[in-house]
Protein backbone atom coordinates (compact mmCIF):
# COMPACT_ATOMS: atom_id res chain seq x y z
CA UNK A 1 0.00 0.00 0.00
CA UNK A 2 1.01 3.38 -0.86
CA UNK A 3 2.15 5.93 1.80
CA UNK A 4 -0.51 8.39 3.23
CA UNK A 5 1.82 11.04 1.97
CA UNK A 6 2.27 9.54 -1.70
CA UNK A 7 -1.61 8.77 -1.71
CA UNK A 8 -2.10 12.58 -1.32
CA UNK A 9 0.70 13.93 -2.92
CA UNK A 10 -1.29 12.29 -5.83
CA UNK A 11 -3.87 13.35 -5.48
CA UNK A 12 -2.68 17.06 -5.66
CA UNK A 13 -0.37 16.44 -8.52
CA UNK A 14 -3.56 14.98 -10.70
CA UNK A 15 -6.17 17.07 -9.47
CA UNK A 16 -3.50 20.25 -9.34
CA UNK A 17 -5.35 21.48 -6.44
CA UNK A 18 -4.00 22.02 -2.88
CA UNK A 19 -7.23 23.10 -1.55
CA UNK A 20 -9.06 21.38 1.44
CA UNK A 21 -12.22 22.70 2.14
CA UNK A 22 -13.30 22.47 5.82
CA UNK A 23 -17.11 21.19 6.42
CA UNK A 24 -17.55 23.40 10.26
CA UNK A 25 -21.97 23.14 9.47
CA UNK A 26 -22.52 26.14 12.21
CA UNK A 27 -26.47 26.12 11.76
CA UNK A 28 -27.10 30.39 12.85
CA UNK A 29 -24.58 30.54 9.29
CA UNK A 30 -25.56 27.82 7.38
CA UNK A 31 -28.78 29.15 4.52
CA UNK A 32 -30.20 26.18 4.72
CA UNK A 33 -31.01 24.79 7.71
CA UNK A 34 -30.38 20.48 7.45
CA UNK A 35 -26.44 20.02 7.72
CA UNK A 36 -26.58 16.96 5.44
CA UNK A 37 -27.87 18.81 2.69
CA UNK A 38 -26.29 21.35 2.83
CA UNK A 39 -22.54 19.89 3.23
CA UNK A 40 -23.82 17.93 0.06
CA UNK A 41 -24.02 20.81 -1.83
CA UNK A 42 -21.36 22.45 -0.92
CA UNK A 43 -19.51 19.19 -1.87
CA UNK A 44 -21.11 18.64 -5.37
CA UNK A 45 -20.40 22.18 -5.90
CA UNK A 46 -16.39 22.38 -4.94
CA UNK A 47 -15.35 18.55 -5.28
CA UNK A 48 -13.52 19.11 -8.77
CA UNK A 49 -11.24 21.82 -7.28
CA UNK A 50 -10.55 20.11 -4.22
CA UNK A 51 -7.90 18.00 -3.02
CA UNK A 52 -9.21 17.67 0.69
CA UNK A 53 -12.19 18.05 2.72
CA UNK A 54 -11.98 18.29 6.53
CA UNK A 55 -15.10 17.73 8.56
CA UNK A 56 -14.02 19.48 11.95
CA UNK A 57 -15.51 17.44 14.38
CA UNK A 58 -16.52 19.86 16.97
CA UNK A 59 -19.22 21.62 14.78
CA UNK A 60 -20.92 17.63 14.26
CA UNK A 61 -20.55 16.62 18.14
CA UNK A 62 -22.37 20.37 19.25
CA UNK A 63 -25.38 19.20 17.68
CA UNK A 64 -25.35 15.59 19.26
CA UNK A 65 -26.79 12.40 18.06
CA UNK A 66 -28.12 14.10 15.07
CA UNK A 67 -24.56 15.49 14.42
CA UNK A 68 -22.87 12.52 14.23
CA UNK A 69 -25.35 10.97 11.16
CA UNK A 70 -25.02 14.00 9.65
CA UNK A 71 -21.43 13.55 9.32
CA UNK A 72 -21.87 9.68 8.40
CA UNK A 73 -23.88 10.63 5.37
CA UNK A 74 -21.35 13.51 4.89
CA UNK A 75 -18.49 11.18 4.32
CA UNK A 76 -20.50 8.57 2.37
CA UNK A 77 -21.35 11.21 -0.25
CA UNK A 78 -17.91 12.38 -0.59
CA UNK A 79 -16.77 9.04 -1.35
CA UNK A 80 -19.94 8.22 -3.59
CA UNK A 81 -19.03 11.78 -5.81
CA UNK A 82 -15.41 11.99 -5.44
CA UNK A 83 -13.99 9.19 -4.44
CA UNK A 84 -10.30 10.29 -4.79
CA UNK A 85 -10.82 13.59 -2.39
CA UNK A 86 -8.80 12.61 0.98
CA UNK A 87 -11.05 13.43 3.87
CA UNK A 88 -9.47 14.50 7.41
CA UNK A 89 -10.91 14.61 10.84
CA UNK A 90 -10.26 17.35 12.38
CA UNK A 91 -10.59 16.31 16.10
CA UNK A 92 -7.53 17.01 17.68
CA UNK A 93 -7.50 14.22 19.99
CA UNK A 94 -4.99 12.99 22.02
CA UNK A 95 -3.93 11.31 25.14
CA UNK A 96 -2.31 8.34 26.63
CA UNK A 97 -1.58 5.77 24.64
CA UNK A 98 -4.52 3.08 25.39
CA UNK A 99 -7.20 6.20 25.01
CA UNK A 100 -5.60 6.91 21.71
CA UNK A 101 -5.93 3.67 20.28
CA UNK A 102 -9.64 4.58 21.12
CA UNK A 103 -9.37 7.56 19.62
CA UNK A 104 -7.67 6.01 15.99
CA UNK A 105 -10.44 3.08 16.35
CA UNK A 106 -12.86 5.89 16.27
CA UNK A 107 -11.25 8.11 13.68
CA UNK A 108 -10.13 5.05 11.29
CA UNK A 109 -12.15 2.08 11.98
CA UNK A 110 -15.58 4.08 12.73
CA UNK A 111 -15.55 7.17 10.66
CA UNK A 112 -13.00 5.76 8.11
CA UNK A 113 -11.36 8.49 7.78
CA UNK A 114 -8.45 8.75 5.38
CA UNK A 115 -6.46 11.45 7.66
CA UNK A 116 -6.73 12.79 11.32
CA UNK A 117 -5.35 15.91 13.35
CA UNK A 118 -3.47 15.11 16.53
CA UNK A 119 -2.56 17.00 19.74
CA UNK A 120 0.96 15.83 21.05
CA UNK A 121 0.89 17.57 24.09
CA UNK A 122 1.31 14.11 25.46
CA UNK A 123 4.23 12.95 23.77
CA UNK A 124 4.78 10.11 21.85
CA UNK A 125 2.66 7.46 23.47
CA UNK A 126 -0.38 9.63 22.57
CA UNK A 127 0.67 9.53 18.19
CA UNK A 128 2.02 6.35 18.33
CA UNK A 129 -1.44 4.31 17.93
CA UNK A 130 -2.88 6.46 14.78
CA UNK A 131 0.40 5.57 13.17
CA UNK A 132 -0.14 1.69 13.73
CA UNK A 133 -2.84 2.08 10.47
CA UNK A 134 -1.34 1.64 7.43
CA UNK A 135 -2.25 4.39 4.93
CA UNK A 136 -3.77 7.01 7.29
CA UNK A 137 -2.45 10.13 7.97
CA UNK A 138 -1.84 12.29 10.78
CA UNK A 139 -1.49 15.82 11.04
CA UNK A 140 0.43 16.63 14.31
CA UNK A 141 -0.81 20.41 15.14
CA UNK A 142 2.92 22.59 15.18
CA UNK A 143 2.25 25.95 14.76
CA UNK A 144 -1.71 26.72 14.73
CA UNK A 145 -3.37 29.51 12.99
CA UNK A 146 -4.79 31.17 15.93
CA UNK A 147 -3.94 34.75 17.62
CA UNK A 148 -2.81 33.13 21.03
CA UNK A 149 -0.58 29.88 19.35
CA UNK A 150 2.29 32.06 20.39
CA UNK A 151 1.16 31.44 24.19
CA UNK A 152 2.90 28.03 24.32
CA UNK A 153 4.33 27.29 20.98
CA UNK A 154 6.45 29.89 20.58
CA UNK A 155 7.80 29.66 23.81
CA UNK A 156 12.42 28.69 23.58
CA UNK A 157 13.79 25.64 24.53
CA UNK A 158 17.55 26.23 26.78
CA UNK A 159 18.76 23.48 24.52
CA UNK A 160 21.19 24.16 21.62
CA UNK A 161 20.52 26.60 19.45
CA UNK A 162 17.48 27.67 21.39
CA UNK A 163 14.41 26.07 19.15
CA UNK A 164 10.91 27.21 19.96
CA UNK A 165 8.47 24.76 21.42
CA UNK A 166 7.00 24.10 18.04
CA UNK A 167 10.14 22.94 16.57
CA UNK A 168 10.85 20.73 19.00
CA UNK A 169 7.06 19.13 17.56
CA UNK A 170 8.11 19.62 14.24
CA UNK A 171 11.72 17.61 14.93
CA UNK A 172 9.87 14.77 16.58
CA UNK A 173 7.29 14.34 14.39
CA UNK A 174 9.88 14.15 11.49
CA UNK A 175 11.37 11.31 14.04
CA UNK A 176 8.15 9.58 14.08
CA UNK A 177 7.53 9.66 10.38
CA UNK A 178 9.14 6.21 9.63
CA UNK A 179 6.10 5.14 7.13
CA UNK A 180 5.22 8.27 5.49
CA UNK A 181 2.10 9.02 6.95
CA UNK A 182 2.69 12.10 9.32
CA UNK A 183 1.94 15.74 8.38
CA UNK A 184 2.21 19.06 10.09
CA UNK A 185 -0.83 21.51 10.90
CA UNK A 186 1.03 25.05 10.39
CA UNK A 187 -1.47 28.05 10.25
CA UNK A 188 -1.46 30.31 7.02
CA UNK A 189 -1.14 33.19 9.92
CA UNK A 190 2.12 32.05 10.24
CA UNK A 191 4.23 32.83 7.36
CA UNK A 192 7.49 33.05 8.77
CA UNK A 193 7.51 30.22 11.12
CA UNK A 194 5.85 28.26 8.20
CA UNK A 195 9.00 28.65 5.76
CA UNK A 196 11.15 27.98 9.05
CA UNK A 197 9.75 24.58 9.26
CA UNK A 198 9.92 23.76 5.67
CA UNK A 199 13.16 24.53 5.31
CA UNK A 200 14.14 21.64 8.28
CA UNK A 201 11.00 19.23 7.08
CA UNK A 202 11.46 18.77 3.38
CA UNK A 203 8.84 15.75 3.21
CA UNK A 204 6.00 15.86 5.53
CA UNK A 205 3.03 17.22 4.32
CA UNK A 206 1.77 20.59 5.73
CA UNK A 207 -1.91 21.13 6.63
CA UNK A 208 -2.39 25.35 6.36
CA UNK A 209 -5.74 26.48 8.18
CA UNK A 210 -5.82 30.07 8.63
CA UNK A 211 -6.83 31.49 4.98
CA UNK A 212 -9.56 33.80 4.38
CA UNK A 213 -11.91 34.30 8.16
CA UNK A 214 -8.61 33.51 10.51
CA UNK A 215 -6.87 36.26 7.62
CA UNK A 216 -3.83 34.49 6.19
CA UNK A 217 -2.53 35.20 3.12
CA UNK A 218 -2.63 32.11 0.76
CA UNK A 219 -0.18 33.00 -1.92
CA UNK A 220 2.07 33.95 1.32
CA UNK A 221 1.53 30.79 2.93
CA UNK A 222 2.32 28.90 -0.41
CA UNK A 223 5.44 30.67 -1.23
CA UNK A 224 6.66 29.95 2.45
CA UNK A 225 5.37 26.29 2.67
CA UNK A 226 5.50 24.29 -0.42
CA UNK A 227 7.61 21.88 -1.24
CA UNK A 228 10.40 20.97 -3.92
CA UNK A 229 8.11 20.29 -6.51
CA UNK A 230 5.39 23.10 -5.92
CA UNK A 231 3.23 20.91 -3.91
CA UNK A 232 3.25 19.14 -0.62
CA UNK A 233 0.76 21.44 0.92
CA UNK A 234 -3.19 21.76 1.97
CA UNK A 235 -4.05 24.97 2.12
CA UNK A 236 -7.76 24.93 4.04
CA UNK A 237 -10.24 27.36 3.80
CA UNK A 238 -13.68 26.39 5.57
CA UNK A 239 -16.03 30.12 6.17
CA UNK A 240 -14.87 31.63 3.42
CA UNK A 241 -16.23 29.18 1.60
CA UNK A 242 -19.03 27.70 3.18
CA UNK A 243 -20.63 31.09 4.16
CA UNK A 244 -19.48 32.86 1.00
CA UNK A 245 -23.25 33.61 0.27
CA UNK A 246 -26.51 33.41 2.90
CA UNK A 247 -29.01 33.02 -0.22
CA UNK A 248 -30.70 29.69 0.01
CA UNK A 249 -30.79 29.31 -3.49
CA UNK A 250 -27.33 30.42 -4.94
CA UNK A 251 -24.82 29.54 -1.55
CA UNK A 252 -23.45 26.81 -3.47
CA UNK A 253 -21.81 28.51 -6.61
CA UNK A 254 -20.60 31.01 -4.62
CA UNK A 255 -18.88 28.76 -2.28
CA UNK A 256 -17.60 27.24 -5.87
CA UNK A 257 -16.54 30.48 -7.02
CA UNK A 258 -14.58 31.04 -3.61
CA UNK A 259 -13.12 27.38 -4.09
CA UNK A 260 -11.94 28.24 -7.35
CA UNK A 261 -10.37 31.93 -6.22
CA UNK A 262 -8.36 30.11 -3.77
CA UNK A 263 -7.19 26.92 -6.66
CA UNK A 264 -5.84 30.39 -8.98
CA UNK A 265 -4.52 32.04 -5.60
CA UNK A 266 -2.71 28.93 -4.84
CA UNK A 267 -1.52 27.70 -8.72
CA UNK A 268 -0.33 31.27 -9.41
CA UNK A 269 1.99 31.25 -6.24
CA UNK A 270 3.11 28.02 -7.52
CA UNK A 271 3.27 28.56 -11.21
CA UNK A 272 0.81 25.78 -11.78
CA UNK A 273 0.16 25.48 -15.22
CA UNK A 274 -3.89 25.71 -14.89
CA UNK A 275 -5.43 22.54 -15.14
CA UNK A 276 -8.23 21.17 -17.02
CA UNK A 277 -10.45 20.38 -13.64
CA UNK A 278 -11.68 23.82 -13.41
CA UNK B 1 -23.84 30.32 41.62
CA UNK B 2 -21.19 28.68 43.68
CA UNK B 3 -17.82 28.22 41.37
CA UNK B 4 -17.21 25.00 40.31
CA UNK B 5 -14.25 24.89 42.94
CA UNK B 6 -16.59 25.38 45.26
CA UNK B 7 -19.18 22.58 44.30
CA UNK B 8 -16.41 20.19 43.55
CA UNK B 9 -14.47 20.93 47.46
CA UNK B 10 -18.22 21.04 48.65
CA UNK B 11 -18.92 17.03 46.99
CA UNK B 12 -15.23 16.13 48.64
CA UNK B 13 -15.83 17.40 52.01
CA UNK B 14 -19.35 16.14 52.40
CA UNK B 15 -18.84 12.91 51.06
CA UNK B 16 -15.57 12.32 52.81
CA UNK B 17 -14.39 10.92 49.54
CA UNK B 18 -11.51 12.33 46.49
CA UNK B 19 -12.43 9.09 44.40
CA UNK B 20 -13.23 9.81 40.61
CA UNK B 21 -14.27 6.88 38.62
CA UNK B 22 -13.24 6.93 34.93
CA UNK B 23 -16.08 5.16 33.09
CA UNK B 24 -13.71 3.74 30.01
CA UNK B 25 -15.62 0.97 28.73
CA UNK B 26 -13.52 -1.64 26.23
CA UNK B 27 -15.94 -3.66 24.88
CA UNK B 28 -13.24 -6.38 25.13
CA UNK B 29 -12.98 -6.55 28.57
CA UNK B 30 -16.05 -5.85 30.34
CA UNK B 31 -17.51 -8.75 32.06
CA UNK B 32 -21.19 -7.99 30.26
CA UNK B 33 -21.10 -6.90 26.50
CA UNK B 34 -23.58 -4.00 27.25
CA UNK B 35 -21.86 -0.54 27.61
CA UNK B 36 -24.99 1.15 29.34
CA UNK B 37 -25.95 -1.81 31.54
CA UNK B 38 -22.32 -2.23 32.43
CA UNK B 39 -21.89 1.39 33.65
CA UNK B 40 -25.01 1.15 35.60
CA UNK B 41 -23.74 -1.78 37.30
CA UNK B 42 -20.42 0.09 38.12
CA UNK B 43 -22.25 3.19 39.21
CA UNK B 44 -25.03 1.45 41.62
CA UNK B 45 -22.35 -0.40 43.35
CA UNK B 46 -19.74 2.73 43.93
CA UNK B 47 -21.70 5.82 44.44
CA UNK B 48 -21.40 6.26 47.51
CA UNK B 49 -18.11 6.21 47.45
CA UNK B 50 -17.29 8.72 44.67
CA UNK B 51 -16.98 12.19 44.27
CA UNK B 52 -16.56 12.18 40.33
CA UNK B 53 -17.13 9.99 37.97
CA UNK B 54 -15.06 10.63 34.50
CA UNK B 55 -16.48 9.06 31.32
CA UNK B 56 -13.66 9.19 28.70
CA UNK B 57 -15.15 9.95 25.31
CA UNK B 58 -12.65 8.02 23.52
CA UNK B 59 -14.52 5.00 24.23
CA UNK B 60 -17.43 5.83 23.53
CA UNK B 61 -16.74 7.74 20.37
CA UNK B 62 -14.94 3.97 19.52
CA UNK B 63 -18.08 2.46 19.42
CA UNK B 64 -20.26 5.22 17.44
CA UNK B 65 -23.63 6.19 17.41
CA UNK B 66 -24.45 3.65 19.79
CA UNK B 67 -21.48 4.48 21.98
CA UNK B 68 -22.93 8.06 22.15
CA UNK B 69 -26.31 6.66 22.97
CA UNK B 70 -24.21 4.46 25.90
CA UNK B 71 -22.91 7.67 27.03
CA UNK B 72 -26.24 9.45 26.78
CA UNK B 73 -27.92 7.26 28.96
CA UNK B 74 -24.73 6.75 31.08
CA UNK B 75 -25.49 10.43 32.54
CA UNK B 76 -28.98 10.09 32.94
CA UNK B 77 -28.25 7.44 35.16
CA UNK B 78 -26.03 9.28 37.52
CA UNK B 79 -28.24 12.21 37.60
CA UNK B 80 -30.44 9.71 38.45
CA UNK B 81 -28.82 7.87 41.54
CA UNK B 82 -26.20 10.27 42.89
CA UNK B 83 -27.27 13.86 41.82
CA UNK B 84 -24.39 15.68 43.71
CA UNK B 85 -21.51 13.61 41.83
CA UNK B 86 -19.62 16.21 39.29
CA UNK B 87 -19.25 14.22 35.99
CA UNK B 88 -16.40 15.31 34.27
CA UNK B 89 -16.43 14.62 30.17
CA UNK B 90 -12.64 13.69 29.66
CA UNK B 91 -12.36 14.72 26.04
CA UNK B 92 -9.07 17.00 26.01
CA UNK B 93 -10.13 19.06 23.48
CA UNK B 94 -8.67 21.96 22.58
CA UNK B 95 -8.92 24.54 19.06
CA UNK B 96 -9.05 27.68 18.01
CA UNK B 97 -11.71 29.87 19.75
CA UNK B 98 -14.36 29.34 16.91
CA UNK B 99 -13.69 25.80 17.08
CA UNK B 100 -13.83 25.56 20.66
CA UNK B 101 -16.79 27.50 21.31
CA UNK B 102 -18.49 24.90 19.53
CA UNK B 103 -16.72 22.11 21.62
CA UNK B 104 -17.58 24.00 24.81
CA UNK B 105 -21.40 23.50 23.63
CA UNK B 106 -21.24 20.22 23.10
CA UNK B 107 -19.44 19.49 26.64
CA UNK B 108 -21.68 21.90 28.20
CA UNK B 109 -24.82 22.68 26.38
CA UNK B 110 -25.11 18.76 24.54
CA UNK B 111 -24.26 16.19 27.08
CA UNK B 112 -24.59 18.90 30.15
CA UNK B 113 -21.33 17.62 31.71
CA UNK B 114 -20.14 19.33 34.94
CA UNK B 115 -16.98 19.61 33.80
CA UNK B 116 -14.43 18.74 31.15
CA UNK B 117 -10.54 18.17 30.07
CA UNK B 118 -8.73 20.58 27.85
CA UNK B 119 -5.58 20.83 25.70
CA UNK B 120 -4.10 24.58 26.04
CA UNK B 121 -1.51 23.27 23.56
CA UNK B 122 -3.33 26.33 21.24
CA UNK B 123 -3.25 29.15 24.16
CA UNK B 124 -5.79 31.10 25.77
CA UNK B 125 -8.18 31.51 22.95
CA UNK B 126 -8.81 27.80 22.83
CA UNK B 127 -9.58 27.49 26.65
CA UNK B 128 -11.75 30.92 26.68
CA UNK B 129 -14.95 29.29 25.08
CA UNK B 130 -15.06 26.91 27.93
CA UNK B 131 -14.64 29.54 30.74
CA UNK B 132 -17.96 31.59 29.78
CA UNK B 133 -19.98 29.01 31.31
CA UNK B 134 -20.43 29.78 34.61
CA UNK B 135 -20.72 26.90 37.30
CA UNK B 136 -18.61 24.40 34.64
CA UNK B 137 -15.26 23.54 35.13
CA UNK B 138 -12.19 23.02 33.37
CA UNK B 139 -9.28 20.58 34.03
CA UNK B 140 -5.99 22.13 32.48
CA UNK B 141 -3.65 19.18 30.64
CA UNK B 142 -0.55 20.04 32.86
CA UNK B 143 1.91 17.12 34.02
CA UNK B 144 0.28 13.98 32.18
CA UNK B 145 -0.09 10.44 33.68
CA UNK B 146 1.88 8.55 30.73
CA UNK B 147 5.08 7.45 29.74
CA UNK B 148 5.88 10.31 27.28
CA UNK B 149 4.25 12.90 28.99
CA UNK B 150 8.02 14.13 30.01
CA UNK B 151 8.64 14.71 25.71
CA UNK B 152 7.52 18.04 25.60
CA UNK B 153 5.89 18.64 29.15
CA UNK B 154 9.45 18.54 31.01
CA UNK B 155 11.14 20.86 28.50
CA UNK B 156 12.94 23.85 29.94
CA UNK B 157 12.30 26.70 28.83
CA UNK B 158 15.25 29.96 29.02
CA UNK B 159 13.28 32.54 30.32
CA UNK B 160 14.11 33.18 34.18
CA UNK B 161 14.59 30.36 36.70
CA UNK B 162 13.94 27.79 33.65
CA UNK B 163 10.82 26.91 34.46
CA UNK B 164 9.30 22.95 32.78
CA UNK B 165 7.02 23.50 29.80
CA UNK B 166 4.48 22.52 31.97
CA UNK B 167 4.94 24.67 35.05
CA UNK B 168 4.28 27.60 32.05
CA UNK B 169 0.92 25.78 31.73
CA UNK B 170 0.21 25.77 35.40
CA UNK B 171 0.99 29.60 35.45
CA UNK B 172 -1.14 30.26 32.65
CA UNK B 173 -4.38 28.55 34.16
CA UNK B 174 -3.80 30.45 37.62
CA UNK B 175 -3.84 33.92 35.53
CA UNK B 176 -6.30 32.71 33.61
CA UNK B 177 -8.34 31.57 36.64
CA UNK B 178 -10.35 34.59 37.76
CA UNK B 179 -14.08 32.61 38.06
CA UNK B 180 -13.09 30.01 40.32
CA UNK B 181 -13.40 27.37 37.67
CA UNK B 182 -10.10 25.76 36.43
CA UNK B 183 -7.94 23.01 37.68
CA UNK B 184 -4.96 20.79 36.43
CA UNK B 185 -4.48 17.44 35.46
CA UNK B 186 -1.81 15.98 37.29
CA UNK B 187 -0.57 12.10 36.70
CA UNK B 188 0.10 10.49 39.78
CA UNK B 189 3.13 8.94 38.30
CA UNK B 190 4.88 12.76 38.31
CA UNK B 191 4.59 12.81 42.10
CA UNK B 192 7.59 15.12 42.44
CA UNK B 193 5.90 17.03 39.68
CA UNK B 194 2.83 17.47 41.64
CA UNK B 195 4.42 18.60 44.64
CA UNK B 196 5.99 21.18 42.48
CA UNK B 197 2.79 22.56 41.39
CA UNK B 198 0.77 22.33 44.25
CA UNK B 199 3.34 24.29 46.02
CA UNK B 200 3.16 26.88 43.52
CA UNK B 201 -0.76 26.38 43.17
CA UNK B 202 -2.72 26.30 46.47
CA UNK B 203 -6.01 26.77 44.98
CA UNK B 204 -6.80 24.81 42.07
CA UNK B 205 -8.47 21.56 42.09
CA UNK B 206 -5.97 18.67 40.36
CA UNK B 207 -7.44 15.82 38.85
CA UNK B 208 -5.04 13.18 39.35
CA UNK B 209 -5.78 9.96 37.00
CA UNK B 210 -2.79 7.32 36.95
CA UNK B 211 -3.02 5.10 39.91
CA UNK B 212 -3.81 1.94 39.78
CA UNK B 213 -3.13 0.42 35.60
CA UNK B 214 -0.90 3.03 35.13
CA UNK B 215 1.21 2.29 38.24
CA UNK B 216 0.66 5.97 40.84
CA UNK B 217 0.20 5.54 43.92
CA UNK B 218 -2.46 7.04 45.80
CA UNK B 219 -0.85 7.49 48.76
CA UNK B 220 2.10 9.02 47.33
CA UNK B 221 -0.16 11.36 45.32
CA UNK B 222 -2.49 12.51 47.77
CA UNK B 223 0.62 13.45 50.28
CA UNK B 224 2.00 15.44 47.13
CA UNK B 225 -1.07 17.61 45.96
CA UNK B 226 -3.48 17.73 48.59
CA UNK B 227 -4.35 21.58 49.50
CA UNK B 228 -3.84 23.08 52.96
CA UNK B 229 -7.18 21.21 54.08
CA UNK B 230 -6.40 17.25 53.08
CA UNK B 231 -8.78 18.30 50.08
CA UNK B 232 -8.83 19.86 46.46
CA UNK B 233 -7.86 16.73 44.18
CA UNK B 234 -9.67 13.78 42.24
CA UNK B 235 -7.96 10.67 42.70
CA UNK B 236 -9.09 8.78 38.97
CA UNK B 237 -8.79 5.21 38.72
CA UNK B 238 -10.68 3.84 35.86
CA UNK B 239 -9.49 -0.32 34.76
CA UNK B 240 -8.51 -1.10 38.43
CA UNK B 241 -12.46 -0.58 39.04
CA UNK B 242 -13.73 -1.66 36.22
CA UNK B 243 -12.11 -4.85 35.36
CA UNK B 244 -11.29 -5.75 38.99
CA UNK B 245 -13.23 -9.04 37.89
CA UNK B 246 -14.25 -10.26 35.00
CA UNK B 247 -17.04 -12.43 36.55
CA UNK B 248 -20.18 -11.12 34.87
CA UNK B 249 -22.19 -11.77 38.35
CA UNK B 250 -19.66 -10.17 40.80
CA UNK B 251 -17.92 -7.78 38.75
CA UNK B 252 -19.58 -4.71 40.53
CA UNK B 253 -18.90 -6.33 43.89
CA UNK B 254 -15.05 -6.03 43.19
CA UNK B 255 -15.52 -2.62 41.47
CA UNK B 256 -17.36 -1.87 44.88
CA UNK B 257 -14.28 -3.13 47.01
CA UNK B 258 -11.57 -1.92 44.67
CA UNK B 259 -13.54 1.65 45.10
CA UNK B 260 -13.23 1.19 48.43
CA UNK B 261 -10.01 0.59 49.04
CA UNK B 262 -8.70 3.59 47.13
CA UNK B 263 -10.89 5.52 48.87
CA UNK B 264 -9.37 4.24 52.63
CA UNK B 265 -5.75 4.98 50.94
CA UNK B 266 -6.59 8.32 50.27
CA UNK B 267 -8.12 8.78 53.97
CA UNK B 268 -5.47 7.55 55.50
CA UNK B 269 -2.69 9.43 53.58
CA UNK B 270 -4.97 12.81 54.48
CA UNK B 271 -5.49 11.68 57.83
CA UNK B 272 -9.46 11.70 57.15
CA UNK B 273 -11.81 10.96 60.26
CA UNK B 274 -13.46 7.68 58.14
CA UNK B 275 -16.83 8.95 57.29
CA UNK B 276 -19.94 6.98 57.39
CA UNK B 277 -20.52 7.29 53.56
CA UNK B 278 -18.66 3.80 53.10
Amino acid sequence: MDSFSARLDGVIASKKTMVCVGLDPVPSRMPTPDVLAFNKRIIDATHPMVAAYKPQLAFYEALGIEGMKALEGTIEHIRDVAPEVVIIGDGKRGDIGSTAAAYASAMFDHWDFDATTVNAYQGSDSVEPFMQYPGRGIFVLCRTSNPSSRDFQDLRSDEEHKPQFFQKVADAAERWNTNGNIGLVVGATAPMELRLIRADHQSMPFLVPGVGAQGGDAVQAVKAGCDGNGRGMLISSSRAILYASDDPRDFARYARIACHTLQRQIEQATEYVPGGSV
